[in-house]
């Protein structure tokens, strides 16, 4: 969100975050398969004609499905797409890491959009590179909580990592994908230990950097948004501490009453309909 | 669960894990509420008599509702009034610690049953005792997903136990009620961080124990439950994780094929119908 407002801040925004079943890590593909569906129901009931599933656990398990769906009313987009597109530009030797959830990391979906766009996008800039390319890929289920905790720059969380990283670091990848949107307020640390030599591509600013060129494939679509530079922000549990953590990884407070919504039997509960700063 | 089965493994018994809506730490009470109702509502309507809501936040949060909704048909009991009762029963000067998920500890219930329950059960036996009880309590959110993860005797966590814990250390507790059905798990460590004069009180352990006097002054309910030794699981989402920690949990391997059931559009998965061991 932070990446689409400081790019395109002239659209109107829907936000849904869907504390009530975060986190989306350790659930099984059927039941984040479900939760998407539900959430983008009512994200388009509400009218949105562009949904950016910002979350890689979720575009992981569910993005080919809703797409099919909804069939581009409304036009649905992941954001793992954009980063194996970006990893596969940035490696020299072909050796790829990828960090994300349990969910994300059992699911293969990286593997599978990394191996169809390999032949198209893989062009190796060291001698040494492989002529195909390797995965590594690692699940890091305790990062969202520690991130969610605000323990980002603690001791626990720094050997939590290590213990986590070093098997990609012993496999010398030269690019790392940071396969969850939470990881990016991590990416100081992961850096450190990965050393200067691998690059870092965060799915967040990569599926952000995609929408320019989407747009440009897609300029009816483009045309048809709003352009009041409105903002509002759901959830479906837990208000306060949504507004808690929203504006620490939006950067800017959000601010506004609280406003519940029932709808199927779910609480959604709004809150307000501006982000000052 | 484990508990239940050492003291009365006579009983049928079906266990339902709600992996799909966990971890419900983090939740807010009306999301606590709903879920609660909704899994009890799928255990009555297979045939149990007796409901032992094993989980901290969920008997926080829900108990006493989801009690007047059922009226006894069937019967419902939590973990809480247990652990209340037996630190009242423990403390010496009348200092006592709370630590469990936010959703616990910001539901005030422990305060609430301890309050309640002090002029009957609170005998300080130290002349240096309070003439009311004190109560410390800390959220200790990170302790379940550090459980979860297997990741028990290992220095990040007990760095961070450390952190949770030194406000209550310094308060002088000595009783720590151990809020949580995860907290068991982690005691060597807590007891060695609060030290040997503070006594641990696990809410598993108490509520097990309380089944006994409370079949004692409910004998047609005692009678009336079947007795064959029957166990079924059943989980809410992920039956491959829910075996892991499920066995790691029970300290016995749960075996048995997965089962799928729908009901109000939420998958129940049932794994076997035994436990070896």
């Amino acid at each position: 969100m932070r990446e689409y407002l400081k790019r395109y801040p002239q659209y109107d925004y829907l936000y849904l975050g869907d504390q009530a079943n975060a986190p989306y890590g350790s659930h099984s593909a059927e039941c984040v398969n479900e939760l998407v569906i539900k959430n983008v129901d009512f994200l388009a009931k509400k009218g949105c004609k562009l949904i950016l599933i910002a979350c890689n656990t979720a575009s992981a398990g569910a993005l080919r499905h809703v797409q099919s769906i909804y069939k581009g009313k409304p036009a649905i987009l992941g954001v793992l797409i954009p980063a194996a597109e970006e990893a596969l530009r940035s490696t020299r030797l072909g050796t790829i890491g990828v960090i994300g959830t349990r969910g994300t990391i059992l699911s293969g979906a990286y593997e599978r959009e990394l191996g169809k766009l390999t032949p198209e996008l893989y062009k190796p800039t060291d001698k040494r590179a492989h002529k195909r390319i390797q995965i590594f890929t690692q699940a890091c289920p305790l990062l969202v909580p520690l991130v969610e905790e605000g323990m980002i720059d603690s001791a626990p969380t720094n050997m939590i990592l290590k213990k986590y990283l070093m098997p990609l670091k012993a496999a010398q990848v030269d690019t790392l994908i940071l396969g969850c949107t939470h990881y990016p307020l991590l990416q100081k640390h992961i850096q450190r230990i990965m050393g200067k030599q691998c690059r870092l591509v965060s799915s967040s600013l990569a599926a952000a950097d995609a929408i320019g060129p989407y747009f440009e494939r897609h300029p009816a679509l483009e045309k048809s948004l709003s352009r009041k530079g409105k903002r509002t922000y759901f959830t479906t549990d837990n208000a306060e501490r949504f507004s808690d953590l929203g504006s620490r990884f939006l950067g800017q407070k959000i601010n506004g009453e609280k406003m519940v919504i029932i709808q199927d039997g779910i609480i959604f509960s709004a809150i307000g309909g501006s982000a000052s700063g």
